[in-house]
This record gives C-alpha cells, sequence and structure tokens, in this order.
C-alpha cells in the first residue's frame, strides 16, 4: 500500500552513509504520505546497506503500526510531533553529524556568515532548551519533538524557511517537503556548520553576512521570484520570503 | 578447529581500513572462543587487504600457539591480559585512530558532551596512567593490559558499560561481546573523540551533559529495559546499569 | 556547433565532486570558445553525476543563450563578466571549497606561506570588497564579476599570475587558460587556504614565504624559463613573471 | 634494463593520490638500482593515474638520462643529493601532505608526543634550514638536498633511524630502504603530524612521550632484537639503536 513512499525513505536513508552524514547506525530519515495518515520510517538499530523498502516500518501520527515486521526507530515520536505540528513538512531527517552535533553539544546557534548558509537558512540555525528531568522520564522522544516545536512557536520561526533545528546536548534534526530534501537540508546544514566552526577557531565573533545579501541568496532561490534551479520553486505560496 | 573464530576476527580486522581507523598496520582485533580457551588474533604486520582466515593466529590464555603458522600481533599480551581479567567480553579492539591518540597522548580522559557519548560509554572514557621503567623493561604490553585493568579496578568501572579505555602516550584499546562488537566500540570512541575534541577548541571548558539524559540515552540502548534495535539487548543480566 | 566546448566543460563540472570540491549543487564551471563569441556552462541546480554534453548551456557573452534547453547557472553573469575584462583566461570555475570559503567569509587574503602557493599563485590570493546594497539590488550576480575585476584592476593584479580570488562574505572564483585549467586552480586554492588555515590555529602571524623564494616557484612552473612539466608552459609570451 | 627497478617505482607514484599524500601532480617518489649506479624517479608534471612503468625516467648519480623519453621531476636533483650523501637509503619520496606541509611552513620540528611517532622516527622529526638566495639562484634543486644532508650532519642523525625531514617553507622528503618504504614513511610522517597538530590546537607544549617508552616502542620495531612483524627487521647490523 506504501511502496512508494517506502522505497523512497530505503532511499534517502540509504544515501546518508555515502554523504558522509552518520556514523554506526546514528541517524534516520522518515517520510510521511500526502494524505498525512502514514509515516514511513528507518526500522531502529538496522544498518544503512541492507535496507530495503520492505524494512521500512509505517506508522499512523499517533505511532500505531500500520505496515512492517520490525520495530521503528526508537526517534519515531521525535518525528511525529514534528509531523503534526508542521503540515508543510513532507520529510525529517536526523542525524548526528560532526560539525551540527559540536554546535548542538555546545549549545550554539549558528550565525549566517555567508551565502551557502543564507541559501538553506534564512537567518541562524536555532537552538532548543534542554529537556526537564521530567520531560525525559516521561517521554524523551516525543518531548524531544515539542521542545524543537516550541522553539519553532516562540522564534515566530517558519519550518521551510529554517528547515533544521539544533537540540541541546544531542544532535540536529533537518526536513523538507520530501525526504529526499530533508536529506540535502541535513548536507547543506552540516557544511554550514563545518564552514562557521572553522571560522570560529580563527576569530571568536567573525562578522555575520550583511542581511542585504542573506535575504538576497535566500530569495534567489527559495522566494516567489526564485531563479534558482530548472523550476520555479515558489510552490510554496510566496510565503517563504527571508526577513532576517 | 577455530574456523568460525577465525573467521570473524579476520572479517573484523579487514573492516579496520575502511572505517578509517587505522594507518599503515596500526591496529589489530581479536576475539576469544566461547570456553574462552582460545584467542584467535591478527598477525603481526600484515596487512589488512590481504588477510584470509587462515593468516589469523590462535593462541591460549597464557600466549601458547594452538594454530596459525605466522608470528601474533606484538600487543597479543595486551589483549590475553584483557581476556584473563575481563571475563564479560569477547573480543578486543587496538587502534591509534586519530582523535582517541590525541587524548591518549594529551594523557586526558574524554568527559561525556553528549547523548552519542551516551549511548556507548556511560560517563567520560577513562585514561590510564603511564608504564614505569621497570613496567616497560619487564613486559611492556603484559603490563599495558595490567594498566588498563588496573584503572577499571580503581575506578569501579564495569567493562561492558565503558567498552574502552585510553592508554597515556599511546592510543585507545575498545572490547565488546564480540569481536565485531569491539570494532564498532572503536568506530563510537573515535567519533565520541573528534566531537569532544571539535568542542574543546571553541571553549576549554563545555558544559557536559546532563546526568539524568546520559543515564536515559545509555539505558534505552543498553539497560535492563532497552527499546533501541531489533533484539531486547539486556543480555548481561541487567547488571548494565549507568550510574553517571 | 559548440560539442566540444560542451563536452569539455561537462567533463571539468563532472569532476567537482570527486575532487571534494562541492557539496549538493554548489559549484560552476564554465569555458569559452576560441574565437570568445560563446561561453559554455553549467545548467542551474542540476547534479554533477547526471550531466551530459548536451545538458551543458551556451551563451554568448551579453547573456543571451545560443543552444541548449535548461536554463543556465544563476551564476552566469558573474562568468560573463571575467570573460569580458580578462581576455587572457579561457575558463571559470566557482565552488563553495570549504577552507577558501572560510577565508572569505572571514574576509581576509591568504598570504603566501609556502612553496605550493607560490607554484600556483604570485603572492597573497586577493579578496574583494562587499557589494553594496544597491549593486545587489540591481544585478547581484553581474556586480560580483565587476567587482572581482575592480580588484585586479586596483591592485595592478594579472589574472593569469593569480589565476583566483575570493568575494568577500562567499566564497572563491578560479580561472585559467582552459576549464580544465580553472579546475586544477579551484584545487589548488582550496589545498593552499586549508593549509594557511591549520598554520593560522597554531600562530596568529606566521612567517610568509621569502620573496626570492616565491618567484622562484613560481617562474620555475610558469615563468618565460619555466622548466616544471613537460611542455614549454611560456606560452604565455613571457609575461607571467611574478613581481612579489 | 632497469624494468624491475621502474616498475616499482612506477607503482610507489601510483599509491600517493589513493594514500591522501598528493594534490594534483605534488609529489614524486624515486628509487636506486642495487649497484647505486641508477636513481628511477617520476616524470614531471605527469598524472599518478596514467603512470606506466614505461613513463619513468633512469638517471645516473650525476643526473644524466639513462633511459626514458620525458622529463624528470624537477625535484630530482635533491633525490640525487640524498642518494649520494645517504648511502644506506633506497628510495625517496617527496610530498606536500597536509599536515608535514603546515609544520615545515611553520618552520617547526614534530615532537615526539607518543607511540606511533616513536614506531616510525627516534625522536623529533627534524627540519632544515631556509636556503639563501644565492642557494637558491644556483641551485635550488641540489641545495635543497644539501641543506638536508646538513641537518642530519650537524645533528648527528641516522637517516635509516630518522627516516624523514621537513624542508622549511617547503614540505617533507621521506626515505627508506625502498621507493616503497619511503612511501610508508610519507604515511605515517604525514599521521604523526597530524595527531602532533590536534594536539597542539589543545595545548601549547604537551608533554612528549617519556624516553624510556620511545626507546622500547622503535627497537621492538627497528631495533637488533626487532620483534615486530613477520622478518627480523634487524637487517642494518644492528646499526639502527634509538638514542632519544
Amino acid at each position: 500500500m506504501f511502496d512508494e513512499l517506502k522505497a523512497q525513505v530505503a532511499e534517502a536513508n540509504r544515501r546518508l552513509p555515502a554523504l558522509g552524514l552518520v556514523t554506526l547506525t546514528w541517524g534516520n530519515v522518515s517520510g510521511i504520505s500526502d494524505d498525512r495518515q502514514a509515516v514511513a520510517i528507518k526500522p531502529s538499530g538496522v544498518s544503512y546497506e541492507s535496507l530495503r523498502p520492505e524494512d521500512i516500518v509505517v506508522v499512523d501520527l499517533s505511532g500505531r503500526i500500520l505496515e512492517g515486521e520490525l520495530r521503528p526507530s526508537t526517534d519515531t515520536p521525535t518525528h511525529l510531533a514534528l509531523y503534526r505540528s508542521f503540515p508543510e513538512i513532507g520529510g525529517v531527517c536526523h542525524t548526528h553529524s560532526r560539525f551540527a552535533t559540536v554546535f548542538s553539544q555546545l549549545r550554539r546557534e549558528i550565525p549566517c556568515f555567508g551565502t551557502t548558509h543564507a541559501d538553506h537558512f534564512c537567518g541562524p540555525v536555532p537552538l532548543t532548551r534542554v529537556l526537564s528531568p521530567t520531560e525525559v522520564e516521561e517521554g524523551y522522544e516525543v518531548n524531544t519533538g515539542r521542545i524543537i516545536v516550541e522553539r519553532f512557536r516562540v522564534g515566530g520561526l517558519n519550518p521551510l524557511v529554517t528547515p533544521g533545528v539544533l537540540v541541546a546536548g544531542h544532535g540536529p534534526f533537518t526536513w523538507g517537503r520530501s525526504a529526499q530534501e530533508a536529506v540535502e537540508n541535513a548536507v547543506a546544514l552540516e557544511e554550514v556548520a563545518a564552514i562557521a566552526w572553522h571560522m570560529l577557531v580563527l576569530e571568536s565573533d567573525p562578522m555575520t553576512l550583511e542581511g542585504y545579501i542573506l535575504q538576497k541568496h535566500h530569495e534567489r532561490k527559495h522566494g516567489p521570484a526564485a531563479y534558482y534551479g530548472q523550476q520555479r520553486r515558489a510552490a510554496f505560496g510566496g510565503k517563504n520570503e527571508c526577513h532576517s
């Protein structure tokens, strides 16, 4: 029933090692069906190389298994919390990629220092707060999703304009309109984090990118009059303006 | 007689270069038989690519060769000392992977800064003391094993909850329930060390992970009620609780 | 009509990922015909692996499409500005390679610290100024090309003796007598930037290379009496002397 | 006539890119015949992938071409100076590998911080002085060899106990009993330099390895009673003791 979604999600997960985003089995990608009733996600602790579409687990938005023999990723409740609160997104990617994790564990946002950052994230990559002992005990994974959503609500952030976050003490989550786009944003986040880290080693407070260049770069790729790539990207209805 | 053990150990050694854990022939993996009478280990100075199961040397716990034409790794007495004192372990891996070696040579433990560390090591990765001139002269390799065991005894550490160590001035040793798991812990240690190093470059004393999150992460993977992966991991009989 | 040029440009673009110069689709290479009437360039947002010669877009020096079904790179006006002002060059390469981007975003030139740098760049790798809000609004891409040309004019720099530049807040552009040489100079620039970065981490103001060694190295490869490689490289008519 | 030597030297050069030691064509390996009358070396500016044994150039110790259609590496006079003064060596390798070049350009020796260093270099990796303007003008390449030899003579160093050097402002040269061993020492030097660099970033003056451990490690691999590897390595007649 969910063959195409499962194939897309399997393929998105299998790409993670070649993209240098995962160590061992530290990462997982999911995608949601068009009617938003079914989420396909990587099974827990299974290696990427051997992952076949039939290994992918399908759950509903409450976490009930709809299809699949294996246990879903332990991070499934985090993914589901994101799908429930961010109706614009179609895929979620969680990794522990090195540089994004360094910023997560240092509990620092990543300022926008250049145009590659601006191409993907309008402004700093945000950071969540730390979970409380009670939140960890009562539902570690679902509450991880909730503090991400809280960070976006409090900060007035649009999930498609800022398609990722750093969870304090943990690591990055990214998302996009599809599982594949979630992975691409994980790649972009890791490279942006790497470049920022290398800059911060030489200077503790580098100049951030001029706001008018940030906005120009983001909008030529994602704004209502986008002209990057082969298709109009302004499929978001012109809502994805970057107000840095 | 030891065909399956030798095949496992050959395969575990052959994986080291692709995992980025070794330079030249700087590393070796061993495994012990279920009855703990035979240890299979890499031959000394042989390259990983050409390693066949029949090249693996089998010795008993005193170091006597039981099978094999080649000389065993010069580090064999270290491996044997670990098997004699840590009856829970089934495999040992020694490398000079870059970041773990940096901490070993700086003679620093690796604090637990995040969840990937907590997934594999309950608390800091410990460091041994330096060998004395007499210990080097009387038995460099066996005494390397002894100071590792000493570090765990003095620190009250459980080798399956803390499956690795840094030898001062030298490099890391990791272990696990099998040769394969020893290698996986070497991969985890190297990535954990890399992330910690990158954090310490930006901040000399970063905040460590909250103890309640450390414990949660370790126990969801290794505790009595573990729910990570496809099998119950609590095969250690519930002894592997993480008291950080 | 432009089959050979398109094949060369496709091949030069396809090499970028294997050379470690690009993330996602962050980079593009172009080449100009011998009569300087046609510029072949990568289409926008297309992945490198799948790039075929027939995907390459050909434009004239004003940007009018001469051949090709796809939209050209959004950076095309920058490439064209360089071809119009630098008649010696036959290829242009733009990437966001990590270390060159770090220097671009830190808005620092790269001093000549050693012989590999001297082999490719006679003196520091120059840095442009930042575009003004008006320049961004009126023509971001063409004005990026103009501030590169301005930097070379103001500094009295010869584009073949200094075959690359860092655009402030953005990233590197390199060039050469062909698309392939432009890519080779991008490789050299990235490695030179990496080495310089690693030096600057340990010492804030390292000694630069002695001028007489800089000149010797550059001229044995590019000067009128060059003796590096299998052909006389002094095809530039002896104008490429390095006055450091 | 020199078929076997040329095959060995071609193979040693072809290994450089896979070992991560070279960028573009920045590196070369040579080997000398047993009667020390013929040196086989890489042709200048030729890429490694396409290198065939018949491309290798053979010269005598004065640099006269004995065999080969191509021009030899521009660094040939440096290699020859080393063969003339170091009769123990059979192969020379020159690269601009990243971390060894960082130390060369910073004009710093690499202290012995750990056992992997001690396995290959008995004590610090030495650094040459800078060439004078006259030396550059009168014979840049041959004088590069001469200042290496000078450094070993002045320091009382044994080229087989310390099989490499950093040329100030330039990069590393390594050697060994064969072309292959020269390349292995280049690999070891690069990794040793990388580990040292990472240590120096965190601490400006880390503790060096205890002399008695340094000596133990070097001698178990290279001393008269070596027991590392499958053959007695003490083929140097017991002269290779490490006096750190």
